[in-house]
């Protein structure tokens, strides 16, 4: 969990990145609109490229959690992988900016932080696709699509959201997420 | 279709917005590997959002084409769609340097190159959602998911594709494109 410091420094870091883009914010811009001292920034964050990190690490974290917790409840494979998915996609749509920041700037990532992010990326994806895979072993979803092609539609969809998605569009998160687990879940059968 | 001047200088201006990005490719450096004129390079284009912009036009075009040629077969929906699917899949596998740049720099499209994009898409999204529509209607297809979600999971596969797919990799576009139509046919039923 960031602290209340950090958390300032992120979200001013978010809205700045969403607003005018990555390179054109400078340090001394988060700075002043998170109204923390440069000296505050500093100390959680060596460099920008930390802060655009931190915004992704935090919602794979979190997202890691609760699918972690979901596999813990022990379901049949189709209310797990339901329970993931519009976890997933709530949260994603919940956080829409940080997404779409982090997607649109993930080339600024130094090569450290961008080998962090796809091991992260490959451990989320990986256990998703286990989910699947023991579906399938244990006959409840069919094994017609191969479960990384299963993983590659359902990432899809996700990682285009903050393409499209707009908090106050017409569909609340909640049925958007129950529409794709839907249908995921339809040609899993 | 492109001359063969103009097809040389949109080679070249991929290659180079692949390797090194958009804003770090003068024209200069296209005219040079492309072997062709700085005056040749104007008389097509005007600037280098136009070129970036053609590398997105000449794909779309081609691709509406063929979704128009498949619809006017008159085949039943199912059929439609897996032929659709097949046909976006491979020509976007196959074109991944192109789809990478494009999605990548979309942001730097000028105003009104962003407007005709836009327009161009909306296109393709709303004839490829009116044959899902109609196959819902007829029966066909199952109603429990609205075409335009449909639609968001199959361009979020199609659309995340350069992201990962490698031309090097172990399973040929047609292969992918097979296994992403059985898949959200399943869906469908």
């Amino acid at each position: 969990m960031p602290s209340a410091t950090e958390q300032k420094i992120i979200d001013a870091a978010v809205r700045l990145f969403a607003a005018q883009g990555y390179d054109a914010t400078s340090v001394q811009e988060i700075v002043a609109a998170a109204e923390v001292t440069k000296g505050a920034l500093y100390h959680y964050f060596r460099a920008k490229d930390d802060l655009l990190f931190e915004i992704y690490r935090l919602l794979i974290t979190s997202q890691s959690a609760d699918m972690d917790r979901i596999i813990g409840l022990g379901l049949p494979a189709a209310e797990t992988v339901r329970e993931i998915l519009v976890s997933l996609v709530v949260s994603t749509a919940e956080r829409v900016d940080e997404t779409a920041v982090f997607v649109r700037e993930l080339h600024r990532l130094g090569e450290e932080r961008m080998a962090e992010f796809r091991a992260e990326r490959r451990r989320y994806h990986e256990t998703f696709l286990a989910v699947i895979e023991k579906g399938q072993a244990d006959g409840e979803f069919s094994s017609v699509v191969p479960a990384d092609t299963v993983g590659r539609i359902v990432f899809g969809v996700v990682n285009q959201l903050p393409m499209w998605y707009r908090p106050d569009g017409p569909k609340p998160p909640a049925s958007l997420a129950g529409e794709i687990a839907d249908f995921v879940l339809a040609g899993l059968r």
